[in-house]
């Protein structure tokens, strides 16, 4: 697939509403080293565009900063390939700011896809959105922080994902390692060895 | 697969001998993430053990901070699953000392798979790794921080793996998203769907 062929896939990172350890609805603050990984797996990936999620004004201005160093400061001269990645990181307030970004962008209302560590009855198998995606139509993937996507979220969104899973018991992966192995499941370019 | 049969799988997170930008070999520093994301994701998919590789005195001192914050500290209460994956880490001071403790608890030699982000000749596929692994015999990887490991380590490894690829010309994943992508195209559970 070339780059102008790439599927239109888009990928939210949520930090509200969220839920913490014990359940309760927050809004998490943004990690650093998130905005930089999830940028470069979504461009290695060919994902169309990267919204990081957070109401609160103080962390716009923390994510702006932090990409305003790679995309315009010294890290811009010092790393370029950062820089591509990170300047496609787009800051608003909710998830709707995100899908009505992406229909803006994309022409038609991207349908959502909310990412769950547990199985959710009904949810759509990594193979079936891999072709959901492929077939051309706008979809959002909501990744949440801290304990996961609020309960809310998950009931709205459009669709949800089946988990990832290993080979054993343990099931909690980094949303840095959760985003790099489903962008590779989705859209990953296949060996044939 | 269950617990019981997992691969004999080992990864080493390599900070000396690695590269910086301009390919002078360097001793990078530890970052806090990578240890949470390489062991919370060896632990989900069942790799045996995970070493972070570093000669710097200073290095195994931080190391141990942020292992033991996380396995005896404050964070051991507040995150059992955490202290899980942590308390796996190993620090030494060099691959070889890696290799002589994967020895010492597999019972035979591991052979060495260095990561790279480009291809080399004769580099094995994922498809035909993640063979070798279920085949039984013991395996140590090497992943590189900072921009990679020194052609000296990928000149002495018993194998080189293919790199991985989007479908885009951008090639610059984290460590943390390459650890989790390859270790998900090695061992993950695939889909039946």
């Amino acid at each position: 697939m070339n780059e102008s062929s790439l599927p239109s896939l888009w990928v939210a990172l949520v930090h509200y509403p969220v839920i913490n350890k014990r359940g309760d609805t927050i809004a998490s603050a943004i990690t650093n080293l998130d905005l930089h990984d999830i940028a470069r797996a979504g461009r290695t990936y060919g994902v169309r565009g990267f919204f990081v999620v957070t109401p609160v004004a103080d962390q716009h201005a923390l994510a702006k900063e932090i990409i305003g160093h790679w995309t315009d400061g010294h890290g811009a001269a010092y790393n370029p390939d950062r820089r591509d990645a990170l300047s496609e990181i787009r800051v608003v307030d909710a998830i709707s700011d995100a899908a009505a970004a992406v229909e803006a962008l994309a022409g038609s209302r991207p349908e959502t896809v909310a990412t769950c560590a547990r199985y959710c009855r009904g949810a759509v198998s990594h193979a079936a959105f891999s072709r959901m995606v492929r077939a051309g139509r706008p979809y959002l993937m909501l990744f949440g922080t801290a304990w996961g996507l609020s309960k809310g979220v998950i009931e709205g969104a459009d669709h949800v994902l089946a988990p990832i899973r290993g080979d054993t018991d343990y099931n909690h992966l980094s949303v840095r390692s959760a985003v790099s192995i489903l962008l590779d499941r989705l859209l990953g370019r296949r060996e044939t060895a």
